[in-house]
């Protein structure tokens, strides 16, 4: 057995019988072996950005860890993008990057590079298997890695330690993950001290299990029991929202709503949350968004027992009673008219069907999605953690592959789509249950408006050929049938709300892309 | 005068007048003060890969460094895999990458990233500003490291250097950019008795000025007066190439070819180029190409007075002759028939303009390209450098805006294409005369290869998952018409010879793109 074989096989012992990949000349012997393991599903991005992606998306959805397959530095750097998104997302994640053979390195080959280096900055942990022998436990220690939250797992592969004889059993122990740490208990006094004395000027910052519908069961109690507002950070890896879910509100992505949805808390209880700070900085703004004086405690973080801590805050608090759930009004009536943000959340919101996914790219243009959503049937809502744009076909692809049989809805601005478009393509392949709705305003509004926060008010014509992307216009239904994907384009809100219907109710399996023209 | 403005200046001082960008929040200030200077070309990239390609496609024709704009350490990640190819190829950018104010990073906000790390691997030079009065001195010290041939200069531009006050006077002197160091004359020597030697079984191994007209000449002469022949590595950043230009041997890809190219081969002269080394290690095959015991002899490296190197070897060695240049025999008939790598060369070769500019990403599929060309008119003649695959589109993009006036055929391999097909769009924006040949042979078919090396010859499903793609055939002319580029697909040899024909020689300027499927 190589130390390719040993690593397939470490990886199909914990339960890692998913790859995305993007292989190359080095990882001909890891492609090999996974060729002699069936088992393991093998997804191909035709672009790495897609495969890190892919494998974010589908780790929210599946709560265990995929492999990824990427070749050397470049193909490592083309994936770090969506890296960072599920590092700051603390996605559980095994990457393995292939190398050059050890003893090849000193003679500086063409793709050599620095692959550590590339590395470090995207990973939770990395490690480079020193040869065959260490493939093994070194796959094993990743996985543990992955699985015990930090995260992202990043693990060099040399050919040499591929192609090597690896020797040792072929039966293969799945590896022990430690359970979440327990939360002392002060933290958890300090924090009900904290929100006994600021009542409904206290709030809870939710993210992880404080998201999932159990967490939010209990903050609600929390925040029944004594007034605390419940909210979640700008950026969410997923949420289990609707009808019947206790509703949080996000923290906005725009400096002055940030510090203003923040200006009434006195106290912010993280529950699995870093403290809330500004995107970006901008000149005579603060970065903390909290007001001055006002603490953040810390209850749990990520690889704590983030559940525990939040039912031993309620008991201590006494919340018994049932929280309040979302209930909103039914929405009736199609939108009609303009395609505007508002019409295309309300279509989406009242056609969504239950069980769905939502993954949400889409920045400026979905704003008002999440808040209508709350009135849509149960859903997980995904969203983009890190700000580097081009996660949603990939994470799309990926989360339909980590819940199937449940419809996934990727609402996706257009000049985000455009990094990592080629994910549509691994849709198609895979025959994904995926409604891609591209919110298609023809440029980067963000930049518009961070430009006019900066006191540029009139564009000149370099502003504008760095921000307009509609000369030419893209045509995403020509781009979605040419990676195999069914589309159409709308221009009004009754044609959007016909073809989404369409859509989401067809008996064919597969993705489909609506491209709304927005008005 | 803020930092902004500061860096603006210093790059149109310095002739840095072409901007490929792809900004974001952190960069408006630097957005704001382009847009006050018409002057600078910016050229926009749907994705940072296409950005990072063209701009080393610019300067590998125009001779001079373009900037780039990236976004944080994300959207560096996303051009990194071309930069990779830029330091390979030793051409000169200057990447200016925005991050977050200085006072904003201890709070880690959400697109923080370690920037230096990832950027030092694919930069020869790499400094971050430290403040707004450092913009001028970094950005010049960025310029002369670019042009003084160490190549990918990078400079972080934390936002609040952009928007502090740079002070200092309006008027920018040019910065004073280093003569290429003389080559010491005992290398000379050394090389010259060692060829005087070798003769036939001596080589020259020429990059770089070496590949350029002049400097073939002058090794063409070495070749007449002493029987030394003429090799370029397997990748080469450009080369002046076709009738009447001295030929030159290119070291094939392949090891177990490259290894034969070089068997007669008792010492090389290196000029301007490494010494030459398997592309990929492989089990039981050699690292180095050259056959033991034969040395690899430095005259002069990139920095150095290439030119001026050759010239004083020609003159010790007395080579005065003129040398052999290409004549082969006029090529006569269109090809007919299947539509292989020979047929489409062969299409190329004939009808291709005097003066275009070839940017090859054809990789198994062009693989007679060079040599064919050989009998083409004069051309220049551009290829991937780093093995880092997807830089074809951006590069043609790039070359097209450093060489204005004449005609790019890019030649894609269909699997790397797709990599940065974004770049499209970019050519149609800047309605660049690119015609893209697209070899579509719907698998990665150096993987397949490499499958067989070791050894596997019968490919389960997990193999084909991962090096075909043909499920869903991509439809090549639909991207680019969605990218807004026309296009036309083809079957057969007398279908790609007719639609080139028309495509190089058409009145309307812009891209087009020709999918040749491949039998």
């Amino acid at each position: 057995m190589n130390g390719a074989d040993r690593l397939c096989d470490t990886l199909l012992a914990n339960g890692v019988d998913v790859c995305f990949a993007n292989p190359g000349t080095s990882e001909m012997h890891f492609v090999a072996a996974l060729d002699r393991r069936p088992r393991m599903r093998c997804v191909l991005g035709l672009f790495e950005g897609v495969v890190t992606a892919a494998a974010d998306g589908y780790a929210r959805m599946a709560g265990t860890p995929a492999a990824t397959l990427l070749h050397t530095g470049p193909g490592l750097a083309n994936g770090l993008a969506n890296l960072h998104n599920a590092r700051r997302a603390r996605t559980p994640m095994v990457n393995v990057v292939g190398d050059h053979a050890g003893y090849h390195l000193p003679y500086d080959a063409p793709l050599t590079s620095d692959i550590d280096s590339l590395a470090r900055p995207m990973s939770h942990w990395l490690r480079r298997c020193t040869g065959p022998d260490d493939v093994g436990p070194a796959a094993a220690a990743a996985i543990v890695a992955a699985r015990s939250h930090p995260g992202v797992a990043t693990l060099v592969l040399p050919a040499d330690a591929a192609w090597g004889d690896a020797g040792g059993p072929a039966d293969i122990a799945p590896a022990q993950i430690p359970a979440p740490r327990a939360v002392p208990e002060e933290r958890v006094a300090a924090a009900a001290e904290a929100i006994r004395r600021a009542g409904p000027r206290a709030g809870l910052l939710l993210r992880h299990e404080g998201l999932r519908a159990d967490g939010l069961e209990v903050a609600g109690r929390i925040a029944a029991a004594t007034g605390a507002r419940l909210f979640a950070p700008v950026q969410i890896p997923r949420v289990e929202a609707g009808l019947g879910r206790v509703p949080v509100t996000k923290i906005p992505y725009a400096i002055d709503l940030a510090l203003k949805c923040l200006a009434e808390v006195d106290v912010l209880v993280l529950v699995g949350a870093p403290e809330p700070v500004a995107f970006f900085a901008y000149p005579g703004k603060p970065s903390r968004l909290l007001p001055e004086g006002a603490p953040a405690l810390l209850l749990a973080e990520p690889g704590e027992d983030i559940t525990g801590a939040l039912a031993a805050l309620a008991d201590r608090l006494g919340a018994k009673a049932p929280p309040e759930v979302a209930r909103p009004a039914p929405l009736e009536g199609a939108p009609s008219g303009d395609l505007t943000d508002a019409a295309l959340s309300r279509s989406i919101a009242m056609l969504m069907p239950e069980g769905a996914i939502v993954v949400d790219e889409g920045l400026t243009t979905a704003r008002s999605a999440f808040d209508l959503l709350k009135g849509a049937p149960p859903h997980d809502y995904l969203m983009l953690t890190g700000g580097a744009i081009g996660m949603g076909p990939g994470a799309a692809a990926g989360a339909a592959l980590g819940a199937p049989g449940r419809k996934v809805v990727a609402l996706q601005a257009d000049g985000s789509g455009l990094y990592t478009v080629q994910g549509l393509w691994t849709q198609a392949r895979e025959k994904l249950d995926v409604v891609t709705i591209v919110f298609s305003n023809r440029a980067y509004a963000i930049l518009q408006r961070e430009m006019r926060n900066v006191g540029v008010t009139e564009f000149g014509e370099n502003a504008k050929r760095m921000m307009q992307i509609d000369d030419p216009a893209v045509d995403w239904v020509s781009l979605a049938n040419g990676f195999g994907v069914e589309g159409a384009a709308v221009e009004t809100a009754e044609g959007f709300h016909a073809v989404l219907d369409y859509a989401l109710s067809r008996d064919r399996q597969g993705p489909f892309l609506i491209e709304a023209v927005m008005a």
